[in-house]
């Protein structure tokens, strides 16, 4: 059952075939935002299915605003409804949906038409830094590469709680930051627009299970309690970040904006996809320790489109085989003192980087922190993003030959404030 | 109208006289928990005074088990509400309440037959570290006193991201935390329960009303957008700090519970206590730049009870004047960047530590690092907490004669978990 009768589903570039299946939360036609399922250029209206009878899906909440209640239900609820809609999909399927011409019309919804939302009401965002290429190139920039790496590195995912209320969904225009950074060679800081505006191109893993304050989770538990992944560009500001960084993390350098893609693609789309774990230099202790493949290859790329430009460049292909820390391992690592995980937490795996320059997820590391301009290739350079730019992340996984893509996480960069206590 | 006729109010040692009225969530009689004030040794009944149509409060949401809903309706709200319960517990007020038993039966319920819950839904949660002594301490501590402070915490208020999903309300159990430490000389982590457990004696304030993404505020703007505050308990693991901290900051050796009061204490109860800026080595950037006065004079203690022990000895004493930065500096600089903030969104102050040992807000300063044993005054000694131990903060401001208090913050430590995968 690989093929699908909705239009578009079958195309070789299509993300969103029968084996896909990614959710969302989508608003078309006067009604309230809901969830749906992303099928070749059409979306599926879940409400609209359970209304008729035609998906059983009790507890879901399919007709909310967010994915959070279908999320809670757990991985049987999960499976149950992959199976139902494959089946009302497929080519060969069920035809209950297919030859019911009204039903058609009122669960189909073209994604031309429809305008998306956020997909989960996002309870904690926490960003990670799980890439060695990445951490190693972020190091080498500040400390040079003999002290790029950090002890603590290799032998846990090193993470920081970033800013959820930021978390928008692709389309929201960036507005550049305004903030403290100190001047080259200074010793007083200055406030104003960041100079050094920048992306992160990341993979977002969203928690689908609860678990209580004080429950740890082994490997095999977080990775039952992973519900699906994102797109996610986390947006920074590395002025104010390596004014603000020291002591304490990042703070105000990524949060102004942190964008996801609508669609929230699941473990099970993904199955074909999944990786065994990189080769480490050293081992890790024991409830980090993979016995299972929790890898995924799902190839990302990054767009950047200038304002007064007609076509986009492509600035950065990575891979997330190129990551050294696993999602299950975030959470596993994560819920180790006790924290209390929500449904709908998001992990961001933090900056993939690959072997090459092309391969490196951010700019800072593609002009060597600001040291080189990164020519584009329709024309035109960068070390940072201006005003106006747009860029778009786009990312897929190769599944029996049919494409299980994240659909598009694009934002464009509008001017800063003038000055501090005007509105949004 | 200082004085009021609800029992224990006028008492000199009562924590909730007239002038204060704090509000929390808590449940009693089998009700269902709600909002309610409290004055003297009782609560009153927001919900039932409103249903009995003695208090009009619109759109305030009284009856639900969180403060957010009467936190976004905007100080004109807070202002009525106060006013009018002021008149209607007053001595010398209303007797609408007063002269109707049994509606007084209803509406005042005694504080030691209630059950108190987190009184709001903690949104985002950041922790700063606005205290000069405490940065001084711990930074001497780590690096020396001569690089204790680093360049950028005179210039602007040093914050990261906690962990919103753990604030937990006075009383609830904190379990000790399992993570990875690295072992004095080791140079590969273990794992295993946090062996220097620490609390973190803070000050907590609550954004009541929400901004824009996008959208920034001036001091001025910020103190109007604040509701009230609470005592904070910033549990630390500090070995646990110590191995994850560089480069990202504190993650899980702060994630497995931050313990707050019941009670949240207004701006406008707090009016008397007002308190202008310290004096600061550095002019601040405009957008820090005080022109009224935003601090408070607030008395702060903990006292530790071992397990076995009759009586909890003080620990601390410290005052929310050693801070250096206003609690309208943490959350202008916070939405600075044009961070959306939220209705619900704590924003601790930083561990207060005040010039001498026994005013160290938290036990790695008063150990120096575990250097030294702190002696209790009825017996013992500690460097670090201990299983079974009770920590319990207190605080108060005085206001024309009144003590303006928050009531107490305690927690007791439960062993650690024996292995990871284990339940709450």
């Amino acid at each position: 059952m690989t093929q699908s009768w909705v239009k578009g589903a079958n195309r070789p570039d299509c993300d969103f075939s029968l084996g896909n299946l990614p959710y969302g939360v989508f608003e078309a036609n006067g009604n309230t935002p809901r969830c749906g399922i992303a099928i070749g250029d059409m979306i599926l209206d879940l409400s609209e299915l359970v209304f008729a009878g035609k998906l059983v899906a009790e507890n879901c909440g399919f007709d909310r605003p967010a994915l959070n209640t279908f999320m809670a239900a757990g991985p049987n609820t999960w499976e149950a409804v992959r199976n139902r809609v494959t089946e009302l999909l497929a080519e060969n399927g069920s035809t209950d949906l297919r030859d019911d011409a009204a039903l058609c019309h009122r669960a189909l919804v073209p994604q031309s038409s429809a305008q998306m939302h956020l997909p989960i009401e996002v309870k904690g965002y926490t960003d990670f830094y799980a890439g060695r290429q990445h951490a190693f190139n972020s190091g080498s920039i500040l400390r040079g590469p003999e002290n790029a790496l950090p002890p603590n590195w290799s032998h846990m995912p090193i993470g920081y709680n970033g800013r959820a209320s930021t978390v928008v969904v692709s389309g929201t225009p960036v507005r550049r930051p305004l903030g403290q950074t100190l001047p080259p060679g200074g010793d007083s800081p200055v406030i104003g627009p960041s100079r050094r505006l920048d992306i992160e191109v990341e993979f977002g893993a969203i928690v689908g299970i609860s678990t209580e304050l004080g429950q740890t989770l082994t490997l095999a538990e977080a990775w039952e309690h992973l519900f699906g992944f994102v797109l996610l560009n986390d947006w920074s500001a590395r002025d104010i970040q390596r004014w603000e960084g020291q002591p304490l993390g990042p703070f105000q350098s990524k949060a102004f904006a942190t964008s996801i893609s609508p669609w929230v693609v699941t473990r099970a789309a993904l199955e074909a996809c999944r990786r065994s774990a990189p080769a480490r230099d050293k081992a890790l202790l024991p409830y980090l320790h993979e016995t299972a493949p929790y890898f995924f290859d799902i190839t990302l790329e990054a767009h950047l489109k200038p304002a007064d430009a007609d076509r986009a460049s492509r600035i950065v292909q990575c891979n997330t085989t190129q990551l050294t820390y696993s999602a299950p391992q975030l959470l596993a690592h994560h819920a180790l003192c006790g924290c209390r995980m929500q449904t709908g937490d998001l992990l961001g795996s933090g900056t993939i980087s690959g072997p090459e320059r092309h391969n490196f997820g951010c700019l800072m590391e593609q002009s060597w922190g600001g040291r080189d301009e990164i020519a584009l290739e329709h024309g035109g350079s960068r070390k940072f993003l201006e005003d106006g730019d747009s860029v778009t992340l786009t990312g897929w996984g190769m599944a029996n030959g049919n494409r299980i893509g994240f659909g598009r996480c694009e934002g464009q960069i509008l001017p800063a404030h003038a000055e501090v206590g005007k509105g949004a």
